[in-house]
């Protein structure tokens, strides 16, 4: 029996499996340290294509097809997918993932959306709604800074509090069929605004909500930080940790021990220059298929909570001074 | 015992109810036929905000506040809020529940959006994770042109194709608690890609995956048109309509006779001169609140299929070529 937990949170009754996954990356993710981990990653960041929206699609078919081709599977039999990306009108999940015509659900969580597609996903199969599901982002530097920043030729000079978006695409087929990995619960994250108006510095937006979700799961599931091996944040970076450590430890846990930041492992601080560390859809996604996935399937870690945290801003938004919001959604990976 | 049906729909076993809603919407519409039927109206269209994006939001909050209301609910209650808009990063959406603090998903489906928010919300009922969920979607006139096609000052001229964004937005609470309106069952959309390049023509982008929704969820559930006693399309217009209607009869069903469309609906076609009739997210959500619903409650229409269409479309990805796909979310409701 499914349960629910808490305010926010979901126990499933027969957890649903993540069955294979797959990940894409750009050049500079290649030279970072999980470089080596990657199922796919591309010289020019181009992956073939003429524009950097469509790179971004190729990415997410790509590592679509990939993770169904781990898992000896045609995307027909997959019931539904829950995807998005950072980019206006998430057009490239809606380029990207049309050729594989599985019926689905486009999202919108910033930096968020995998923790977003996994647990609709997880939601969806342990529902009976269907044998396979499939969860899909990404997130491109060269978009990115288009849709978000300056373009590139500029040069413009980046505050040491900036991020990095991670050229990147992760996709995870969830389903019945068994594996060493199952989804056993999820808390959905609120939005979390502490007024912070600096687009610059998203880990500082972005720290309170993953705060919020990681102190939510601990209350909804009965658990401490201990009941963990890893608590993984998202995207937050070297000043987003600080943050929420800062603030977890006023709650009364410390988990510096177990804390890993996907920003902040992907690239090499003292080789890649990259300020703050990496963020984007493509951020979690990635370091979850490549580098978590696999240590929890060996069973080297027992159980992991995954929060993929999101900046809730546009360009109009922050241009017409309203605040950065964050929002971070849990994910609880078992090992079976 | 839900079920699945056929290769893309969900039937509710025990069927979620439709308990309250609540529609807000602009002054042009408030002019229009259904003038009289909304909750709320505005006469400058800036609902007391200094910008259109700020408007949009403060309509989202306002409708959840009212839907909300009506079925003497506090926002505490509601398990999951599902919502989305048309703007880049669904900003409207963010900005606008953030109040309420219900845990959400963000939503993109372009102009489908409201399909995909309800059947979300049905789906995580039916499925027990909540005896409340929320379901909001807006648009805004003002914040789609700035967003998709030319500042207003511009005075451009519009080709007879276009339509005119809705000013916006419809709220649903979807729950166990009895109403006169059950959500049946739901037919999730694929992205259906006719090559059709033209934004400015979105009911011709739109219909091909209008006519495929329907035409799947007809074969999943084993009926045929006369089954509702209408099928109710979001945003196709004029030009839109004849193309599915085409489709349909290609396809052996004759529709004409209990075929609607919400962007027809909303405006006088004589007076108020808007081509090809009304679009945007908005557009389908308060026609639902304030013209279709009330009468199923009454029991004039025992079942309707509600088809919100989506334009898939970035201002980028048209300048940049890529064509304009679309999709189409089918939601059955019944008098009860």
């Amino acid at each position: 029996m499914n349960q629910i937990r808490g305010s926010q949170s979901i126990s499933f009754g027969e957890a649903p499996y993540l069955i294979s996954s797959a990940c894409v990356a750009g050049s500079k993710e290649a030279e970072g340290p999980l470089g080596k981990l990657f199922d796919m990653v591309n010289q020019d960041d181009l992956f073939g294509a003429k524009t950097w929206e469509e790179a971004e699609s190729t990415m997410q078919k790509e590592a679509c097809v990939l993770a169904l081709g781990k898992a000896h599977m045609d995307a027909k039999h997959v019931r539904y997918l829950y995807g998005g990306d950072l980019l206006r009108q998430g057009i490239a999940t809606s380029m990207g993932v049309e050729e594989l015509q599985i019926p689905m659900f486009g999202l919108y969580g910033a930096c968020s959306t995998s923790g977003e597609a996994l647990a609709l996903s997880a939601m969806s199969v342990a529902a009976g709604y269907g044998e396979y599901m499939l969860a899909v982002t990404s997130s491109h530097f060269g978009s990115a800074e288009k849709e978000f920043r300056f373009p590139l030729g500029y040069a413009s000079q980046r505050p040491l509090s900036a991020s990095w978006t991670v050229t990147g695409s992760g996709a995870f087929l969830v389903g019945r069929q068994k594996s060493h990995v199952r989804i056993t619960g999820v808390t959905v994250g609120k939005i979390v605004d502490y007024g912070l108006k600096d687009s610059q510095n998203m880990g500082a937006c972005m720290a309170p909500a993953a705060a919020d979700t990681i102190l939510t799961n601990l209350k909804d599931f009965g658990r401490s930080p201990t009941s963990y091996d890893r608590i993984i944040t998202g995207d937050l970076g070297y000043i987003g940790q600080s943050i929420l450590l800062d603030f977890m430890s006023k709650n009364g846990h410390q988990m510096r021990d177990r804390h890993l930041d996907c920003g902040m492992k992907i690239f090499d601080q003292e080789k890649q220059d990259t300020h703050a560390g990496g963020s984007g859809c493509g951020c979690a996604a990635v370091t979850l298929s490549a580098y978590i996935l696999p240590k929890i399937q060996k069973g080297e870690w027992k159980r992991v909570l995954f929060v993929p945290t999101g900046a809730l801003m546009s360009t109009v938004s922050y241009n017409e001074g309203a605040s950065v919001p964050g929002i971070a959604h849990g994910i609880v990976l078992e090992h079976c």
